[in-house]
């Protein structure tokens, strides 16, 4: 869950603009036949089997709406859930329930499809030292919702965005002069609480970002002997994180040579959603 | 294209919040190593094959960043594109081309997404009488970017918003009294423009939509000897959309019945992205 | 009444600019005299006869200042009030009651006025089988207030705004090359659940309107004579609007032709205010 | 006209406001037909006698839309303009010009109505010492273009809003325990650059006002012959304000009082506009 | 104390800017190791003699975040408090405590860091008839609280800022063409409420500004003779203003030619703050 | 200086907010005597020895305000600036030079104080191998300006805010149940790029600590002789940071200790102003 000042300074404004996305001036549909409040209840029902990601979001959309709606809740985010599974409760106004219904699933439906996504990924790792990470190839806005789900399926944060982590890439290092140029400009310029990663796409960087004193080595494209040399030579001395595709078939390999962290934007750019609706709607 | 007016009042503060969630300060790793303006040039190339869709916004972030910074595109939004074809150049300041890189190729990524999954759907329908329809199920703070490329996909336009269409579901007919009644009271409450769309369960309140006027009858969850029974019946009298799974294999029983949409959420939920990067970015 | 999901996402943030705007700093008056809360109650009185409109949003004036800032009220919005009666009464502290006064009345009074000028244009219509419509001419940053209002008063809402409805005009058309092109081209692009609805000066662009399958026909500048022809070949195909300045003298020729809606811009743009004022503030 | 720095701060932020309130997504008639960009020029004709007043804000409406829109204007704010008038022709891309079309004129149509009534009055106290006011009971979030066609018609200004001005009103004077301890603590407590004006109902609180080193002392309510004596009273210890409905009857008994100032309401909540439109859309 | 209306328009929206300066995703810390609310109490601990500032802004920022957090105030804004004085009690869930911790002390910190030194200062003008102003010379951002500390110290508030206050400078009166022009022309210009001043720098100047009727005259730069030369001329028909360091040396100079008001920036730009602590932290 | 992006995401809005504060309607004062642009020069004067900083802010203001302003700068930020020496010239309306005046100065002047006053302190840290570090004792709503001019005085940047680094104190590890739980659990939870900070009173929590892989460790309220065993004990296994006023009689004492970092609040919220102001402004 979120703590109260996440959802509060972080997560409201952008629910109240999704909202507004949806309602620009009025439920003209809800409004022609309902002109007066009518308390109601509403069954979330999973029709698929998944991680379940994004309640208290749901719940939120509802509540900023009209405070008193209530969401009791049968599960809780990081459990798996059944197709056909009674997930929770809605009651209120049935003209928030209609309002809300939308905009409170697109948002439960995206964030469980990507902790189930993740979740699937995550258990290919589970009794390695390797850890699963997601990057900022998430979608523009939401990144807050779909961090939160990586984390829910199993998964770790990379940096949130460029504020706040430090990665040299090629343009970086080339701009500096050099991989220890870069790393030595960025440990002076750089708030001293972050760590500083390099990517690196042969053997000499690796040695240059060790020597440098870098943090992190990202090994970005590098035959599996490569990296087995690589970390032959870094033997510690920073850690490890390999970005790509992980397979069921790759998986083995990248773990073997016990690299730290396994980064995959696929986790948000392209998990398919949970399929989850609202179902039996009626008068209280 | 978004016309001038569309992009200046309700996609630029769109794309200028997805920035700020990328950049909360600063872009810490380029300014560590370049403290100043340095002119370069990046390639646009994509890495698979699909339809792209985008361009625009993708050329938006950049200039929102700093506005002489060029785009000079090969492409068109709407045209099918290779794997390995160059799309476009970016040239400006690398700091620039940097920091707006991720959210650039954000929405690139996806919308691209989009439309080549809606084409591959709406080839389906051609010389069909059919068309296909989008629905409400976009990602939060992103529907008038998923909208758009389910038209460049080939797709068309369901209602935008709650507020402007009117759909009358159970819950509606149900407050209302009956299918008569909610279809009367939407004609008297909404907007004069709307057309007024009914969803129906079953051949009798099929006959009573069509007695009541509506313009739009929704056929949910009917056997395909009811929808014909209904197509039947209708004859005309009102426009007929169906929603659900389109696949190869019913898709011909669909529009031999002649309904006049399909509507489909997995256009805007469940796409994957359409990979793209940018390559070979050096100095000029 | 405005739903509670409309107040709080599309009304609200107006009141709070409207309140910062009178406000930009402190009640300097009020702030001299009572440092303390001071609970009070306050009379709201009409001072001449019309149509009330507007108590939800002097309420919520108030309780967006301060939330337990009661108002009770005696009358109803659409309710014909009089001179010197009571409508209402305030209770809360004096110092939130008068710095909430005049941004609440401005508001009230603006409704009501326009809901007494359109009600007194719409009792000419009763009867009839024709209705009275607004316009987009309404005061800017009002429009949600505006319209409202013409529905309290006994009208009709044309559009809300350009996006969320189709009405092509003579420059659209001469863009298009025809009437008849141009209605092709907006049922291709507008999101299906518009109506379209085109102006026309003459009986062959009402002829090309009508076979081309406009939804509506907008009557523009054209002779009582012309437009009797207008209405003998439309024959119930389209509906029919008239736009222009509605006096007892020439409504009946309107209604006897039979059109379905007449539109005027004054119900908005020209309405002066009804008189209300708060009185007989007092300690309680 | 309006500083550019106001512009910038003050009046930009509530045109794109009236803008996004009707273009919540795109002008769907328009881009139904005009996918492209199109040269064009219109013309701003007048179509009643008036004081005209806004074209910088008619102006700004279409440059905030597109920068390279040119407004090429006849007449300046506060010219006497005739029925038939040509005041103005815009040129650009003929989509912007239709999308801003409606709210140029909104405000134009607004503000010349304020200008053009206020200057009605003002001139019946031409020759006089007395000045004309307007109040705070404006358009709510259109305050800064009403007062600004006050001056534009020939009028004064009353403060701005609550912050910037002090009024002492019954129930100040009541919380305070007198006329002259209310005053003494407004001295005390505003900002020493606020003048203090009390609101006084008879010739007991005239005195006590004086007493008090009020600098502006405003007469409620009271006879011709009360205010007479008043006036002898002060005698140019303080200013007079007299609020109320000026009449050509009741006029010349006013500004033989010699009051300073006369303040109307009606001057900005219930002028009717002035009818200017756009004619003769045509491509360049 | 602010008043409610204040605290909701003018206050709460840069309390909550400020807040989410400092979180712009979560408290990492925080949230690492307390999943959970967890009820919890701390001490506000006064660290330095002074006066103290802002104890309701410091509680509006815990409330903000979370409206059940109480805060036990025993002292209240104006007090003298030592070093080692219990000031208030904050409980609630000890993450909103950590949360808040940071942005409430900040703002109490500088608030009672001016008031004390305007105290310090506004001690050394008691018993004499001048009075201590602030300037615009304030923290951007920051005006409302650092005004309010000045007043909570002693002093006065000069204009709020360019639009409530009239101060005709060498460049002005050089647009104008004198001093009595210019005062004209602002008479005429600016809101009738407002007072005119003028600054003036010699004692034709002081002739001028008095001839043509300007309410305060501020004496810029004047040596001690001059200003005695410029009160003598005055006598009373103008209020008059010295800008300019106040020391214990001059102070006795300054206030013995009888000026009204003598206005300081430094009580706002160049306080230090009071020290002033949350100790004790600890679950309850 | 900010890099263009920065400035534009980041900057920009605090700078409009700043504006929106002093301006809230209009200049009244230069409004009332210049109706019409008159171009003119402005002199950047420095009044006090010092660091300067900001100047890119200083012209910010008057660009964002009217963008054809310029401004010509002497000097660079962080150069060491004289009493009397010209810094920069400004040239343009001289309405917006005026309105821009007091926002531009505040920016200029706090800034050039904070850069002044770290300078002076850093230049005590020189040749030994400590840095000096600033807090989040900052300004609400100035961090990014504030953080800033502690890099251009020679310091360097601390965290963030709350969310961009991990600071486990007293409660976090009470609440986690030890240090060696608090950093497992950070290394947890916290985005994998952060380091993990951990403060520490006595030398079993060093020991704690260092064991349980803490990246910094921040000695707090610890004797000269404690510090030196911890010195001893940490041998390089972790940076240190001691917090804690810097004098010139203790530096010799923490930097002979060896310890990395010395950080001090007084740097952003007691540092006073630099006396910095526009003179000379006359037409071009």
């Amino acid at each position: 869950m979120f703590d109260p000042v996440t959802l509060k300074l972080n997560v409201d404004p952008l629910i109240l603009s999704a909202l507004q996305e949806d309602i620009t001036n009025e439920d003209v549909s809800t409004n022609s036949v309902m002109p007066h409040p009518q308390p109601g209840e509403v069954d979330l029902i999973c029709k698929e089997d998944g991680v379940i990601c994004g309640l208290q979001i749901f719940e939120r959309v509802f509540t900023l709406l009209e405070e008193n709606t209530q969401v009791e809740t049968f599960v809780e985010d990081g459990d798996e859930v059944k197709n056909g599974q009674l997930l929770a409760k809605v009651r209120g106004d049935i003209r928030v329930l209609l309002c809300g219904e939308r905009t409170a699933l697109n948002y439960l439906q995206r964030m469980s499809g990507i902790a189930t996504y993740t979740h699937s990924v995550a258990v290919l790792l589970e009794g390695t030292g390797t850890k699963l990470l997601d990057t900022r190839k998430t979608t523009p806005n939401n990144r807050i919702f779909e961090k939160y789900a990586v984390r829910t399926g199993g998964g770790n944060n990379h940096r949130l965005n460029l504020s706040d982590g430090v990665m040299l890439k090629d343009n970086h290092i080339g701009a500096a002069g050099g991989v220890k140029e870069a790393v030595t400009m960025a440990k002076e310029y750089a708030p001293f609480v972050r760590k500083i990663e390099v990517e690196v796409e042969n053997i000499d960087m690796v040695k240059e970002a060790v020597e440098a004193g870098a943090d992190i080595i990202m090994l970005d494209n590098m035959s599996h002997e490569e990296m087995r040399e690589a970390m032959n030579y870094i033997d510690g001395r920073a850690q490890v994180e390999v970005s790509g595709n992980v397979t069921k078939e790759n998986i083995a390999k990248l773990t073997d040579l016990g690299v730290d962290f396994i980064s995959s934007g696929a986790l948000t750019h392209s998990s398919p959603i949970l399929d989850i609706s609202l179902k039996n709607l009626h008068q209280i």
